[in-house]
């Protein structure tokens, strides 16, 4: 939990989702939008369009996954080491249509040295799920930023 | 198995596939091209673009998730009922990167009459491992094409 | 949700997991004791013995999977039907040593005709995670007691 | 793949084989034999005891479960680094009942510095399939045998 007076691992989360970001062309392509972004925690939005849907007329998969994916990877980067995704799932709970927003939260449930393992809700606007998605990672020890890295 | 003096089944699977992705447009979006389409079997590529890429430079994991998903919906689907995925994983072994060939082929598992499993391996056009990933499908009662399902 | 004035659901999860528990070797084997038992909603625990841990000391990972996946057999045949694990996956977040005990609970995420997908969270008496458990179910037409089925 | 000239890896594997197994006390419980033993390639097998079976008289799904996580562990700790699974999926295919054997052989599908990724393949006697098992694990930088290591 990161204090009031303490603005630095706050401050390090924004830099790092802000620059992963603004390289990622597919999060941009999906709409995404942040809604909470702090070490270890994210919550992203986006609105499903007819081009995200698959051939029973509801977002493809690949488009809740690759959400939950993007939140992931920003609440465990946030903590400013690399972190790659060793293993993800997905289980499908409710269909998202056209013009739906679909909203991805992370639950962080483990975060060692080497290894983090987080939850990720993905829901409608009304809290109806939509599905569930788990994701575990390994943290390398490579700094994005190494000068606000304590 | 399907015999060579029995094309039903390959008629069917093919029919299934041809309609699921003519109304599938985010696998439109992806570029996906078919290279087998048999009752159980699939195998989908796709060409890794600029907009499919996440803050790495190397292909979202949305992507190849997405491509390994189709493929199994179409896998699953051709033996001509509505099968829907519950579960699925991916394991992430090498990225893909802008340009980059990404090939998903599915490997039946199990299947029953009301449920199915596939690994799906995707792999660059050398064969090397993109990533592994397995789904878990329930078989519904609702037929594709009810006047070709024996 | 059961209703106060409504004992037919719960005394059907009972009988459920009564008739199968009294089967069960395996978990009678593990020592497991009830602390709820509800449709959809179940707590067990077990006292990790010498004989369950494996070659490092602490609780052999089959035996948490076990614990677990007897609380998410129970939580999902208590609603009166046969239901089948299709797929479960553990993610391994603290060790459990020899007189520790384990303690599993299920949520219940998912509840439909046909499926059924739950988390199970293995803890510490302490609240202590010492794993998190997905299991997604196919849950068959065969009433457990025809009698008491509605 | 290791050479006919050079036997220090695979006597490094049998070495840390023996003696994880020989403090496992559930393994020695489960009455696990073991068929293969190798530098990332395992195969164990069991006879299932009525003491391992579930409700549904077949075997609890905590056994098959253990006995691929035991050759999970076995090779990938063979290498001769201390390996932890951090996430592990079973998927369920066919059952096994009392007196059957059970066997589980690895398969390496990924290994890098401090990650690998194995399926399990859980099969009876005859080949059939009884589960599919993944597992994901995080490679220390701890030896089991210092000397031996190069």
């Amino acid at each position: 939990m990161q204090r009031i007076d303490n603005k630095k691992p706050q401050e390090l989360a924004e830099a790092v989702v802000n620059k992963m970001l603004a390289q990622d062309w597919f999060s941009q392509w999906l709409g995404i939008e942040k809604e909470i972004v702090a070490p270890g925690h994210v919550r992203l939005r986006l609105r499903v369009r007819r081009e995200m849907l698959n051939g029973f007329a509801i977002a493809h998969g690949g488009i809740a996954f690759a959400l939950a994916d993007s939140a992931l990877a920003f609440a465990a980067n946030g903590y400013g080491h690399v972190s790659l995704t060793l293993e993800s799932s997905l289980s499908y709970l409710k269909p998202a249509r056209e013009g739906d927003v679909m909203i991805a939260e992370t639950e962080e449930i483990s975060h060692t040295k080497r290894t983090a393992i987080y939850l990720v809700h993905i829901q409608h606007e009304d809290g109806t799920r939509i599905g569930l998605f788990k994701g575990v990672l390994h943290k390398t020890e490579q700094a994005h930023f190494p000068d606000m890295q304590n």
